[in-house]
């Protein structure tokens, strides 16, 4: 099972995406990138509805098996491959590590995904301005309190837990990267500002950002 | 550590609680519970706060340490206690399940919490009917997506995984309520209404039910 090959379907820009070439990257582990483009709808296709009925991006796919739902996927490749470890190995240790990624997996970024701006905007009709406050109001916030939690439960070391990028990294570093591109000032969150700038330098990382994908676009 | 006493800090009417509720009972465990009133404010106390930045709930504290996030603490009760399991074994398996629980957690759920319905309703100023339309809007397509994810997936058995409810039932009962409560016609999604009414007529269920908790307000 593991040699099975490896297909992610995902797009330059979105997160979840970008969470899992990370997850992949940090594992050492080779795979094949198909884009789906977003922009021209091609997530609302029937073919494509027929693996992920949600119309969203990421699919894995390994062998036969169509994986959905980035969070669920990290989990599926931390325990197919699991080393090296993105999770503590305590289980209070994972709950806390856990937590830090739900936080951004559940409350920040659901709420500035960019269907949900869309709609946002609808309801007051101010477009960019609206869609730029919509992602504000819950990024800052979101980004304050995760701020606050990590940095009375880091570990000495670069990043959110010690020594090495794992499973918080996997999702902060995308978050942050949406923080900027929606003019958040992430200056107000130093200790995940550390942790990211740590991550970014890393060649997992590099090769996981939005701008180095085949499909990116300039702008 | 695996005596310490549980303290589940939540709100009757909170899917996050009640889906820890639920997993906590399905696991037979003994627990505490204390009310943080919603309405009245008192997740934005500095004691609160303290706690868990956020300003949500739930926070189950084991002994000295306070989990935060239902995600990460489902998980960390299934590492503690591994029976009755709520995943399935074979990691193919898990991340089925898993990303059924992701749909509702990080695609619907966040969309429809009171917080997010209330910001939708000051955009375009129309109280409740905002409120309404902006819950329906997101949990119709979601719970149609996860509908047909389940039926071309699901185990025999009266719930999603087999014969006996796990993980996928956790996070669809506290959904489907919040989807009833909204006003979302839950005949539209057979399969996973199926689910909800073999769940709802087990204790661990009943017994986690919004209405029987002991903060439970009428209508």
């Amino acid at each position: 099972m593991k040699t099975a090959p490896l297909t992610l379907y995902g797009y330059w820009r979105s997160s979840a995406a970008y969470r899992l070439r990370i997850a992949l990257n940090l594992k050492g582990l080779d795979y094949e990138q198909v884009a789906v483009n977003l922009k021209a709808g091609e997530q609302t296709t029937e073919a494509w509805l027929a693996q992920q009925p949600q119309g969203l991006v990421p699919v894995l796919k390994h062998g036969s098996q169509a994986l959905v739902q980035s969070p669920a996927i990290v989990e599926w490749i931390e325990e197919t491959w699991p080393e090296p470890a993105l999770l503590p190995s305590a289980p209070a240790d994972r709950a806390i590590v856990r937590g830090w990624a739900a936080v951004i997996g559940c409350d920040i970024h659901p709420l500035q995904n960019l269907r949900v701006l869309k709609a946002a905007a609808a309801l007051d009709g101010q477009g960019m301005d609206s869609m730029k406050a919509w992602a504000q109001r819950w990024m800052v916030p979101g980004l304050r309190a995760l701020n606050d939690m990590v940095r009375t439960a880091k570990r000495p070391g670069d990043f959110l837990w010690g020594e090495h990028p794992g499973l918080a990294e996997v999702y902060l570093v995308p978050q942050l990267y949406n923080a900027r591109r929606w003019g958040v000032d992430v200056e107000e969150f130093p200790t995940l500002l550390a942790a990211d700038i740590a991550a970014r330098a890393l060649p997992a990382f590099i090769d996981a950002a939005p701008e180095n994908q085949p499909d990116a676009e300039a702008g």
